[in-house]
């Protein structure tokens, strides 16, 4: 029964053309962006695969939002660095999970995305090193590449619970290495990293030198809050580590593209020329958006939590029900799974033949660098009738013939 | 009279140190950053530094915002490119010109700062030249270190009527040479290339396989609209050229970040994983702002140009009565004047100096690289009121012991 679909691939390459044409014309976007653009393109494609939040942007912020509009605040730019009074109001967010930066030592960026293209474009020079864990996010890549750094990848396994053994980290630090960048909690895996082992990597970033940038876009997304640690609460390690952050998670705003960077005065410093070169600064009704979801964080943030928590149980309660085809770990944060075929195969193949005969669009692990194949990613923080039709596919796909 | 200012710069160093910590503290952005810095930080300083256009954005623009914002369309990433509806409501506003461009050949970006440096950091490797006739936008200089390029200056001459020769450019032009900059209508100048030097220039670009990069961010912001050209009119150079446009500029957008550039298919291809990697895609509020700006560009576009014309009167009637202080060209294009000192003076030191004396904030010359020292550069898009109260203070401190 499990290898139903693998019966099935012989008609792999019979595509219809039309269907094809969107790998072609995007062949230099990531799996997860292709994917995206099927799900766009057709409308009975169900798609789990970008990491957008099915949940509009809460009432409360779109109204501050319209009251700036009628009074004309948003035309103009803001200084690079961002809104004085968001970078205060972000100042405040973070005492409360125990990190003190204040104002000058935060730079709001056009999402975390530029966060971390400006923070490897200001801190490195071309030809020089970055560690890091693998399967981890695709966009890093990427900015790694623009950078053009040469970029050496940890492997983690799904049979270790992703653990990060810093002794091979250091065995791979050499006089080169500048950057090392961590995702916390994971994508794709969801995974995180404990407080022991930040603190090791800490040590050594410190030690050899070392920036580490840490992106957490997905630190309020977690399922038991205890869980957490950032390297950022010990004032010792705050001119090593560039902490990044996001409003698209928390607050739905994926599209308005806000989130920001914290670190020592005189790293930021280095940093705001390249964000100002850039993008000049972050969209400034983005900010205004930002500015008002702190306001009402309190509120909004476990709102979205339950209804994630929930979808979260809709795909593992699938995921069991398909042992026999997957492997997985429970994910401990962000809104994705990463199971584990567990026969060896392609999980590009798996997924173009799941999207062109269930119309379901999911992310080969292969675009999350090493020890991403033979997994797929699943987002179930979309719509929560596509979370279930989703699964219905799914199971559909993997256990009939 | 014309000297007074000079004999008033004994004192020059006498700076209050509260004024002074502003330039320390942003000693890595432009002179135009630093200088509009201090006009957010003091209330009784005038800026007339940065170009912020004064108006607000228009009416219908943000009726349309506030329309999709309550139909919850914007908080979702649009697709890398951008919205379809938007590139397609270009490609139509680009028809106009003269120019024929598809959806597919147009590439929507996080304001035309994020357009450039996505751009040369997809179309160079660190070592390679770019050629930039100057003075021109400081922000240009800032890509161009940010893609660890090489930076060639051509210098263009106020007594030469800011000509470009040609002949001087391809004596540059070496094998290491990817890329030549342009802004079409210039800043800080306001002047234009006509037609021969651009055909001449363009043509240089396909013999030698040089990209040729032209910011027509004022475009639209002309005095006489039969003297611009284009060659993205011209087919036979649509794979050299990329050109990049704003909606900062004539719809007062500036801080809403959202322009975007356009060459051949192949080329947008090229450019576009980049774009994604720095910004995933420009702020969808903002795409729906410039949406609705197309939209209503045949009222909102006349209406702004009036207002700078007058504005520009304004400034031109100031600048002949300060004859004996500088000459200057009238400029023809965008809403800068670029007076040059009669005096060989530091034109930073004068603007310290008029800042610090009549708190009125210009920005000196030699933020706009080669041939820019001894200019200084007035924006007369700014509030008319504060246009007006900015020509009495430079005439008083130009003019009166």
């Amino acid at each position: 029964m499990a290898k139903a679909w693998l019966e099935k691939t012989d008609s792999f390459w019979f595509f219809d053309w039309k269907f094809l044409s969107a790998t072609i014309s995007s062949m230099q976007l990531s799996a997860i962006k292709q994917m995206e653009q099927y799900a766009r393109e057709y409308e009975d494609v169900i798609s789990l695969s970008q990491g957008i939040p099915s949940l509009p942007s809460d009432a409360l912020i779109r109204y501050e939002v319209i009251n700036q509009l009628l009074s004309n605040r948003v035309d103009s730019y803001s200084e690079p660095a961002g809104l004085l009074s968001l970078r205060e109001a972000i100042s405040e967010y973070l005492e409360h999970d125990g990190m003190s930066y204040s104002a000058d030592e935060i730079l709001i960026t056009t999402g975390a995305t530029e966060a971390m293209s400006a923070t490897l474009l200001a801190l490195t020079k071309p030809g020089e090193e970055v560690i890091m864990p693998a399967p981890t996010y695709a966009a890093f890549t990427k900015a790694v590449h623009i950078a053009s750094l040469s970029l050496t990848e940890i492997e983690l396994r799904e049979g270790e619970g992703w653990r990060l053994d810093i002794d091979e980290i250091e065995k791979k630090v050499t006089a080169n290495t500048k950057v090392i960048i961590l995702c916390n909690p994971n994508n794709p895996m969801g995974s995180i990293y404990d407080q022991s082992t930040l603190v090791k990597l800490a040590n050594l970033c410190v030690r050899r030198n070392i920036y580490l940038v840490i992106d957490e876009v997905y630190r309020h997304m977690l399922f038991n809050q205890d869980t957490w640690y950032s390297p950022c609460q010990e004032e010792q390690f705050k001119q090593q580590v560039i902490r990044i952050g996001s409003f698209s998670k928390d607050f739905s705003l994926t599209g308005w593209r806000i989130g920001y960077l914290h670190s020592d005065k005189q790293v930021v410093k280095r940093i705001l020329p390249v964000h100002d070169g850039l993008v000049n600064c972050a969209p400034v009704i983005s900010q205004v958006a930002a500015l008002a979801s702190l306001k009402y964080a309190e509120t909004i943030i476990p709102e979205h939590l339950a209804l994630y928590t929930k979808q979260r149980d809709i795909v593992s309660s699938a995921l069991t029900q398909l042992s026999e085809t997957f492997s997985f770990v429970e994910p401990q944060g962000s809104y994705f799974f990463f199971p584990k075929l567990r026969q060896e195969v392609d999980s590009m193949a798996f997924c173009m033949d799941l999207l062109r005969k269930e119309r379901l669009a999911l992310v080969p692990g292969t675009d999350f660098g090493k020890g991403g194949e033979g997994h797929i990613r699943i987002c179930f923080g979309r719509d929560p009738n596509d979370v279930i039709e989703g699964m219905k596919r799914l199971i559909r796909y993997c256990t009939i013939k």
